[in-house]
């Protein structure tokens, strides 16, 4: 039995025969052709990049159908890089002076682009050599290459691969894959977006392993907790079956409270809401009886495209959204991303620290052209509801209040050109800066609502970069100081009766989400999978024993002994639960 | 009149009539010699290599004398590029094979090296390339070529320039350059260390601004600020020459009380420490009247060289600073550096978020060789005397208590070697995250001293990187937020009676110190060419005024009304100094 770990990018758990995806045939040997032959082989090139675009063509169509729009976006790309003229040139070139086989000028012209991008060293760039290995795939197989599918057993695996392009996320048989790992990969890529569109449990970055499996052996994918077990032995095995079937049991059980709603037993309310990304998550949102999306994250539209959305494009998408939800309640988060993901905006220097850079509400102040559209199309798609606008990153009361200065200019445009305004509409802000929980009781008095987002403060008040494994060790919301600033934040808002949820994997816990209700806290968002279990352990226990166990947590110096006391109080007060986790 | 604002590097302001440092000379046409000529060309480039060699030698020597041995190591890696065989291998190949001219061959390589180096995406490696440009220079000298020296006007000048290599830096000559500001370059390069050393007013970092000027103009270089201000009007010209004379009747009255006490003027006494890099800059701690150390940085040990630094070596450097330093207190602060800066340790993959990754205190914890090696050659260093140890970065617990057991395995070992233990052992920690002030009511008890770091810990309350030109507004310790957190720890320091100092750049500022020790702190550290200054205002002020400007400062919202409001309080009760800044 091995135990690896990797960054947990899907959660679920996966048992089962491995798979393994090698694209050890696609690797062209330098084959020449007669120069005779030329001809053909340009036709040959032609012929399969007009039936690569086809196909693209249908992927884009299938996955816009199952994911939404912005996933279908991503194909685009990959059709507009297939039909670049500088490609093009660049193959035909290689046939036609040098012999090269179609094969070998497609793979070679294209590992040449893919290696470049993969040295520009940004995150985004690394992405597009990932689309670039996409084009390579479909161009290679339309040329007559093998199709790289996991044709292995008849039966149900679970898939490893060294990585896997999004396309090829999006065409995994769910009937047949069970989960997936890769050697490479990250948290924020569009693999990882996929798999959790799809609900298909997945690791990522598992660093070499490949070479340490054969096919047909039995392997583990936890996507709770990151890890890869390989070949478990008996016991790992048997545990992992009962709590997946702990796990069954729970699912069908907590189908059954969907439409209860998450009381404790003493009798406190606790509101629900769901994280989403697309529109089409929106039904599993119902599904799984939210009361409305706590965080609408709105990046996805800028990642990926080679252009920015048009304010059309967005207003259509947030008016899904809106529309899809019926009457539940929803809060928009205006762009939170770094300068080097919004496709237009060509930072001319790399920044050394983007986590500590131009990113979120500091980008959108700089750029207020985007902030403007995306705000202008917000308000359009809730005209005549509710809108509830909240800013991420915002640091300082200079911000909120600049932010605030530009949706009313909108706000008023909007209305001078006779669209109605929305019934009401709601300003709140993002606390995940530890400067906005210091200043909080100066902010609160300026917003209608707060989310406290957890990833990012923990990040910011440890000093860590979670998606850095050197130091992932420090990155823990048990860890007293974080947890000091999320009680301040919740006191502060509680006591200025400001709504406050929380939406950051925290709440996503049960465990973790007990803790921040007996901090305090009446709403907590998080993904739509994980909202039943959370309404479960909520129903399941008494709100005063977790005020006790909260007001306990502070007598400890470490994550780890926070750590230690939370799981054996939770086991002790919700054994069944427990051992499903 | 034009103002642009780049980094501060070096303090000082400078103003005079511009020179123009242009490399152009140095671009080498693609010049092709006789096939015949061959021989001869190879042997002039070995003559110039060996000239190149012996005037490296002279540059070593004479920053070593001034500058100590640290920044003369910068001239042995120098060395050691110029002696590269495979470089030579290189140069030699183009010479015989294609008959290429001595400079164009050693140019070219030099510069495809260059050129590679760059793109790395690391600092340690574009800093590399600076010291390969540095190479290039000496020796197209030695092959001829004329000296890159500022032949301009007679008289005393200021430089500008695209960048300054180090080797520039060290051997500008400093009865004719009253100050130096390039377009390119950051506050951590070895140019901005060799500056400071040798005391002469820099900003670096500008952006491209040579082609606005023209030699002879009037150049003013604010190296508190950072700004460079291109021919500037009548009037600014005048602000900054009353600035300057009233600077230079403060510098004369400020030698008068080097000797007396940093005292109020209703008796409150006040530690006045220094912070080095060096050992040769202990010299300007005694004669600025520091009264000891409070920041010993141990970095420049480990930068620029090939290779770690030996326990000797680094016993020989802190014997030194101890020894020079008699009687007086030294913290010597364990290395506060990332992974990517220590030569012997190849990270694998490049962090992408350095500040938020593997540095300081959480890479000697996962580096134990290397930390022991240095806890040893501190340990004795100051063997039968005091020692005071300082761990940076602490974020945790259990890192605290991780180092002092390191600590104290390695005492017990030196004292097993026979090596006499201090007289006394101090440990110490830097309060810089946000998460050590959150928790310093439990790690107070755990350490003899703190010292506050407020560059970092503006950095993380603020979720800025302070070198990122695009969000620098935001990076202020005027901050409520930052100013709340210092608040706290001092009060946490004080109430245990733990003694406690800051040692970041708001130290060095008057009115900022003031405001420090208005909010309870007795101790700073700050550069020795701030110390007088800080003094003077603290000998020209009433403790309680201070007290009551540190209370009234929480009632503001933002940096910018904390800015005003303290820049008018000082100017109000210090208008003689006020005038100097």
């Amino acid at each position: 039995m091995l135990e690896l770990q990797g960054i947990a990018v899907s959660p679920g758990v996966a048992i089962g025969k491995v798979l393994i995806l090698d694209r050890e045939g696609y690797r062209i040997t330098r084959s020449q052709i007669d120069s005779s032959d030329r001809h053909n082989e340009l036709e040959r090139l032609r012929t399969a990049i007009a039936e690569a675009s086809s196909r693209l063509d249908l992927h884009r169509q299938r996955s816009t159908d199952q994911l939404g729009e912005q996933v279908g976006a991503i194909f685009s790309a990959h059709q507009g890089l297939l039909l670049d003229p500088c490609l093009q040139k660049d193959w035909v070139q290689l046939i036609e002076e040098q012999c090269y086989s179609a094969e070998f000028a497609v793979s070679s012209v294209l590992n040449r682009y893919a290696h470049a991008f993969r040295h520009m060293g940004s995150d985004t760039m690394s992405e597009r050599a990932n689309d670039i290995r996409d084009v390579e795939r479909t161009l290679l197989e339309a040329l007559g290459g093998a199709p790289l599918e996991a044709s292995g057993g008849a039966g149900q695996s679970v898939l490893a691969s060294h990585d896997l392009t999004p396309a090829e996320t999006a065409n995994l048989d769910r009937e047949k894959i069970l989960g997936f790992c890769t050697e490479v990969g990250g948290p924020g890529g569009h693999t990882a977006i996929v798999a959790r569109g799809m609900e298909i449990p997945a690791v990522v970055g598992v660093g070499n392993f490949l070479h340490r499996i054969s096919g047909e052996s039995q392997v583990i994918i936890d996507g709770f907790r990151g890890t890869v077990i390989l070949q478990p032995d008996e016991q790992t095995l048997e545990s992992y079956r009962q709590r997946r079937e702990a796990r069954v049991t729970r699912a069908a059980k907590l189908t059954e409270i969907r439409d209860l709603p998450a009381i404790t037993l003493d009798g406190t309310q606790v509101c629900l809401l769901a994280n989403i990304e697309f529109p089409s998550e929106v039904a599993s949102c119902l599904q799984r009886g939210a009361e409305g999306v706590g965080l609408y994250r709105t990046e996805f539209l800028y990642l990926g495209a080679d252009r920015e959305p048009t304010e059309e494009e967005q207003f259509q998408t947030y008016r899904e959204v809106v529309n899809s939800l019926h009457d539940l309640p929803v809060i928009m988060r205006t762009l939170d991303l770094g300068a080097d993901k919004v496709g237009s905006l060509q930072m001319l220097e790399r920044e050394s620290n983007p986590f500590l850079g131009l990113r979120s509400i500091r980008l959108s102040l700089r750029q207020p052209r985007i902030f403007r559209i995306q705000l202008r199309a917000m308000l359009r798609a809730a005209s005549e509801r509710t809108l509830k606008v909240m800013f991420p990153l915002v640091s300082t009361l200079h911000e909120l209040r600049t932010a605030r200065m530009v949706l009313r200019q909108v706000a008023e445009d909007l209305e001078e050109e006779g669209v109605p305004p929305p019934a009401k509409l709601e300003v709140g802000m993002m606390v995940e800066v530890p400067a906005a929980v210091l200043m909080l009781d100066h902010f609160i008095h300026e917003v209608d609502f707060i989310s406290i987002g957890t990833n990012d403060l923990i990040q910011y008040t440890m000093a860590v970069d979670r998606g850095n494994e050197f130091v992932a060790d420090l990155y823990s919301g048990h860890d007293p100081a974080v947890l000091r600033l999320i009680k301040q934040s919740i006191d502060i808002a509680n006591q200025a009766q400001v709504e406050v949820s929380v939406c950051g994997e925290m709440s996503a816990t049960p465990a973790t989400a007990l803790l921040l209700i007996g901090l305090g806290v009446r709403a907590l968002s998080a993904p739509p999978a994980a909202l039943p279990a959370v309404k479960q352990a909520i129903r399941s226990v008494r709100l005063e024993d977790w005020q006790q166990i909260a007001s306990r947590i502070f007598d400890f110096d470490t994550a780890r002994e926070v750590d230690a006391f939370l799981q054996a109080r939770f086991s002790d007060l919700l054994p069944d639960m427990a051992l499903g986790v």
